[in-house]
This record gives C-alpha cells, sequence and structure tokens, in this order.
C-alpha cells in the first residue's frame, strides 16, 4: 500500500499532467482559430485562461503543504519544486495562448494575408515541442526531453524567416502593416512557447537526473 | 549567534540580491545603449549575460539544499521556495535586456527615428517597477509590492500607444519599415519585464504574508 505521502505526490503529478493537457488544448485551439479565421473560438481561449490560473495556485498549495508536512528528500524534493517550475511555464504558454487568439480575433476582421509556410512550420514545432515536454514529464524520459531541446533553433530560425517575409510586405504594400504586425506578433508568441518548453524539458532532466542543464541545453 | 540556517538562508539572500543588482545594471545599461546608440555597451549587456545565468544555478543549488538538509517551515520555506521563483523571474527579465541590447545595436546602425515620449515612459515605468520591486524584496515591504502591481497597467498602455505610433509611420512611410519593427520588438521586451516584474512583487506578498495573490493582483 502506498503511503500518504506517496498517495499525495501521485496528485501532484495529476493535477500538473491536467494543467499541462488544458495547456495544450489551449495552444492547439488558438492555432485553430488563428487558421480557421475562427472568432468564436478565439473568444473561448481566452475565457478559459481562468481555469489554468487556477490549476497553477493549486500547484503551489499542494506543493508548498508537501514541502512543509513531509519533508521530502531527493527525487521526492526534486519533483515538487519541479512541478512549481513547471507550473510557471505552463501558466506562460497558456498566457500566449490567449495572446495569439487576440491576434486571431483582429485577423479574422481583415481579409486573409498570403499563407506562410514558416509560420505554419513554426507552429508544428512550437506544439511537437509541447507535446514532447509534457510527454517526458509524464513518463520520466530524459532523452525525449533532450530532443526538445534540440527542436529549439528551428523555432528561432522560423520565426526570424517569419519577420524577414512580413518586413518585405510590408515595404511593398502599405495595406498590409497592421496585419503583417499581428503576424510577427503572433510568430513571437511561438518561438516564446519554444523557449518555455525547453525550460520544462530542461525542469524534466533535473527532477529524473538531479541534473541542472539550464543555459547548457546541447550538453 | 545565528545558526547555521540562519547563515545560510542570509547567504541565499545575498545572492538573490546580487542577481537582482547585476539584472537591473543589464536593464538600464541596455536602455542606454538604445538612446545613446552605443554600440559597444550593447554588446557588453550582451556579453554579460552568462555572469547573471550562473547566479541562477547558485540560487537554485542552494535553495535546493536548504529544502533537503534543514526542513525549513513557515516562512522559512516561503522565502526558500520565493528565492528560487525570484530567479526564474530575473533571468528572464535579463534575457529582455539581452534582447533590447540586440535590437540597440541593429538601430545604431540606422538614421534615428523621431524620438517617441510612449517608448521611453515605458521604459522608465518598466525600471520603476524593477527598482521597486527588488527594494521590496529586500525589506520585506508588502505595500511597495503592491504598488509594482498597480503600474503595471501604464505598461501596458504605453506599450499599445508605441505599436500604434510606428503603424501610422510604416503606413506612411516604408523606408521605417524596419526599424519601426525593431521599435515594437523593443515596447514588447519592456511589457514583458513590466509583467516579470508583477510576478516578483507578487512573490514578495506570498514570501511575507504567506498569500498567494497570483491572477488577483488587484486584491
Amino acid at each position: 500500500m502506498k503511503s500518504h505521502f506517496h498517495q499525495q505526490l501521485e496528485a501532484l503529478r495529476m493535477i500538473v499532467l491536467q494543467m499541462a493537457a488544458k495547456t495544450e488544448r489551449a495552444m492547439e485551439r488558438a492555432l485553430k482559430a488563428l487558421n480557421e479565421r475562427d472568432e468564436v473560438l478565439a473568444q473561448e481561449v481566452i475565457d478559459g485562461d481562468q481555469e489554468i490560473n487556477e490549476l497553477e495556485l493549486e500547484i503551489d498549495r499542494l506543493s508548498l503543504k508537501l514541502l512543509a508536512l513531509e519533508q521530502p528528500m531527493a527525487r521526492d524534493l526534486r519533483f515538487i519544486v519541479g512541478s512549481i517550475r513547471m507550473s510557471i511555464d505552463l501558466e506562460r504558454i497558456a498566457d500566449q495562448a490567449v495572446n495569439i487568439a487576440q491576434r486571431a480575433k483582429f485577423l479574422c476582421q481583415r481579409p486573409p494575408l498570403e499563407p506562410l509556410p514558416a509560420l505554419q512550420r513554426l507552429a508544428d514545432t512550437a506544439m511537437d515541442m509541447l507535446r514532447v515536454a509534457v510527454a517526458s514529464f509524464m513518463n520520466g524520459n530524459v532523452n525525449q526531453a533532450r530532443d526538445v531541446c534540440q527542436m529549439d533553433d528551428d523555432a528561432d530560425e522560423m520565426n526570424s524567416r517569419v519577420l524577414r517575409t512580413m518586413i518585405e510586405y510590408m515595404i511593398e504594400e502599405s495595406r498590409t502593416v497592421e496585419r503583417a504586425v499581428q503576424t510577427i506578433i503572433v510568430a513571437r508568441c511561438l518561438e516564446r512557447v519554444a523557449d518555455q518548453t525547453t525550460n520544462i524539458a530542461e525542469n524534466v532532466i533535473f527532477i529524473v537526473d538531479g541534473v541542472n542543464i539550464k543555459h547548457h541545453c546541447e550538453t
């Protein structure tokens, strides 16, 4: 039979996974709203953020309680501190989903710009990174976590490509300026999601191996 | 005589304050490089980021050690967890300083745009928030921390104002597009600094009063 402490740790793990699933879904829906020009869906993403914020508070409360009452050691301690960090990153990724949904609402009301393959690839990369990072947390899989760190360079490159293309548009045709600026902001949001996902992956490596690879993700 | 544990807590506090001072200085220098078109200074900010990253790792190590060996309770526990959170925010503010320094390097090499009062006010607000937030941590002053949360609305408003002005520039005169886009990015970096500073202030309230006001900063 599991001890009370291990039941509580398991409960913490479940809340973190729930927050991760909701954040993943918020990102997916924000990108769908952007692609399909769906203003109603965009608004749903914005309204749903409150629920994700509440899960962050719940993770904080439970983590602190476990740290105070149970005097955890080694991997249990790293898991609890890692859960606090993970909730910070998930909350910020969910904020980026809200930000993208706000841009989607603006862009819905204007004629579409040309499709942008670099933006699509950036969105795909950011979502892949997020899914793999969450899976690596779920399975304690350090190799998956290391894969996430490798993918971040591609996200940076795609973000620069979107920026260059949008600058060309704006120079050629001043009517595109407002839409191009909103698109640049979407790309930067996605690039930030990629960065925050890299933090999650580093955090998984910290929990599992007790090694801090922050700022040395390549090692 | 202070116990060994309290000496270690004091050492943690000193490293956090050192990291805060270096981050404040990086932001000040990045903004100076931008205003005075000083490419050498911008490069110094970029090169100096490594030192701030190392302080984050040191805070992580010491906090974990204290959590594992000393079984802290109540305010001491909140202080240690709060220090981990604070180092995350400071590191991200320092990253924004690097980002601003990169834009400054780009903008130095082009003719200056008209002075932008909204950008200057945004920079002043973000720096005020950062200074007050760090002071509130240093003195455990909850009232100062609450002041910081109030200032964030002004930062959001100034960021929107810069965005609108830059869009007008680009529509009127396509030669300004590249510089205007870089300026929009600077304003967004500053707005993020304001957000991350608000996180620091919320964290101070959590450490001192044990109350979590995340997502309810106005209360």
